[in-house]
């Protein structure tokens, strides 16, 4: 039995900003079966999360992003994090109508190959299951891994997010608190800057468009110096933290959104700051840490059942939304974990 | 009794390179004298260490660099490290005719306080007396912890060393060759390359001055990349070698020679590569190791007088040398630790 199955595709490599029109709908088909004992999996795609590193996958090759990711094949539906549904398995480990969530294609269904960590299999159905997309996914072990393992946190200590609001800082934020710590974010409009203060309980909160000098911005904030940042964005945020950190500060470096799109990137001025302050700035990828995953639920879950974690997410009704949804977050326009309904179920 | 003691003075504020007209000759005198119980000792210095981060300390205030040190006093006598003989001595642990090493004024007697860790007894004179300016010294303990403690070293690991002539650089391949490691390091001439490759045992050198492409040249030298870079310059070579690092990468930043005589800091652009690589680049400081002095020299010790460890020493004889030393530095001049001797006893 077949069905039809809408694709999104990616165009041709995307230079700069990625634009509407670099994706585009395919009507292909699905045939409903998979052989038994392939250990392949078809699913129906619930959810899709829209996430910044897919930007990178949308480049022509290139060595020095390999390790993290490989670009997208033009001509072929682009794929990313998702929550997804058993249709048939022949993997023995999956049966229908299980849930789980990881990597599948942007289309009504896929086909999977499970390998270690590459899906993950839904237990916990009385939090929202879209959850799975952000906060109990990829996004929030990232702001997990990232401050518990990379951030060695202190109780007492100053925390400051970029791009606090997104599916990633809004629980950076929240777990600093929960730590003790004064947290600061930053954020891209006055709407999210309300949501970090009124919401996730950051302590204070800015929007970095309205402030004419970051470094200043950051003392106003942070009069004794920053211990740990929480690096989501790049560029001119991070040359301004630099010369905001305390001594023995720590730097996770998340991401840097606002370079994935420039053709060269901004150049970091202060970095010697790292010298005379011995900050420890340390990129990390999610990846490394999925072995901690059953971890992290048993750690985050009772926070989410107390109302204690809360999580902010925008929500794009239908595939045909995902390419506007996903490049919008390039401009900043979705207020939280930017996500899309495939199917309700 | 008084004595004259000639003096290098600070003229003012530098900005840009130094030139030798910024210090000035002053001649004072010196009472011979200091009151029992004052915990003061008067030093006769006999040789003088010349050491990049001193530039920081020419510069006008600066809230950025006040964690690593404070400026200079224009009109007031410079001051680094130096290997002194005690002369007269108010403090119960020092006494007439002990040597030691630390802080001293760039002059041919200085009035020195004792504080924890601020001068260290020089107890072995089987060796040169003047490796306490370097390789015993500070530039030693630098290259020791920076090494050890930062770079988390491992055998067969692949090392690369920026200006790996100079008074960290040398030791610090040494270290990684006594380890297991290929070593690499750059330099500003082919008679440093020489000295790298010949005296100290490095597997491969450049002259990086020579070379239109430092991707290229790290590339040639590291086919498979680097997991360990020892940064002592900044800028442009960085940005190289931040494309050639390899997975779980660490970078040891130990200064930033080519940046402190810039008035803006060049921009280093590849620092998406610390997400992709899950790199850590760590700033350090010796004076937060200090304390494990003694283990260093029992460590290091040895391998001296084997000869297994080597070190190349640039001496320039008489204090009135001493500002064009220390301006040659910044101009790389010095093939190996730069010194000045003041007095040989």
């Amino acid at each position: 039995m077949a069905t039809t199955n809408k694709q999104v595709i990616l165009r041709d490599y995307v230079t700069g900003f990625p634009k509407e029109s670099d994706l585009i709908f395919n009507d292909a088909t699905v045939d409903l079966k998979v052989a038994a004992g392939s250990n392949k999996v078809l699913v129906k795609n619930l959810f899709l999360s829209c996430d910044p590193y897919m930007r990178i996958r949308m480049s022509k090759p290139d060595p020095s992003t390999a390790a993290l990711a490989l670009p997208y094949t033009p001509g072929q539906p682009i794929y990313g994090y998702g929550v997804s549904k058993v249709v048939e398995s022949g993997h023995p480990d999956y049966t229908k109508g299980d849930l789980l969530w990881g990597i599948v294609g942007w289309e009504e269904y896929s086909v999977i190959t499970i390998t270690p960590y590459s899906h993950f299999k839904i237990l916990h159905t009385d939090v929202p299951l879209s959850y799975y997309t952000g906060l109990l996914g990829m996004t929030g072990m990232t702001a997990y891994s990232g401050f518990y393992e990379i951030c060695s946190p202190k109780k007492g200590e100053t925390v400051f997010v970029s791009a606090a609001s997104g599916a990633v800082g809004q629980l950076v934020g929240q777990l600093a608190k929960i730590m003790g710590c004064y947290v600061v974010g930053s954020a891209g409009s006055n709407e999210k800057v309300d949501l970090l203060k009124n919401k996730f309980g950051f302590d204070e909160a800015f929007n970095y468009k309205e402030e004419k000098d970051l470094n200043a911005a950051l003392k106003r904030c942070f009069p004794e110096g920053i211990d740990i940042y929480f690096e989501n964005v790049g560029g001119k945020m991070l040359d301004a933290v630099l010369l905001n950190m305390k001594l023995n500060g720590r730097i996770a470096v998340c991401g840097m959104i606002s370079q994935y799109n420039l053709e060269e990137q901004e150049g970091v001025r202060n970095l010697s700051s790292v010298i005379y302050k011995r900050i420890r700035l340390q990129g990390f990828v999610v990846f490394d840490y999925y072995h901690k995953y059953s971890k992290f639920l048993e750690f985050v879950l009772p926070y989410i059942r107390e109302g204690k974690i809360t999580y902010v997410e925008d929500v794009a009704e239908g595939l045909e939304k995902g390419p506007s949804a996903l490049i919008g977050l390039f401009h900043g326009k979705n207020v939280g974990k930017q996500l899309i309904v495939v199917a309700r179920e």
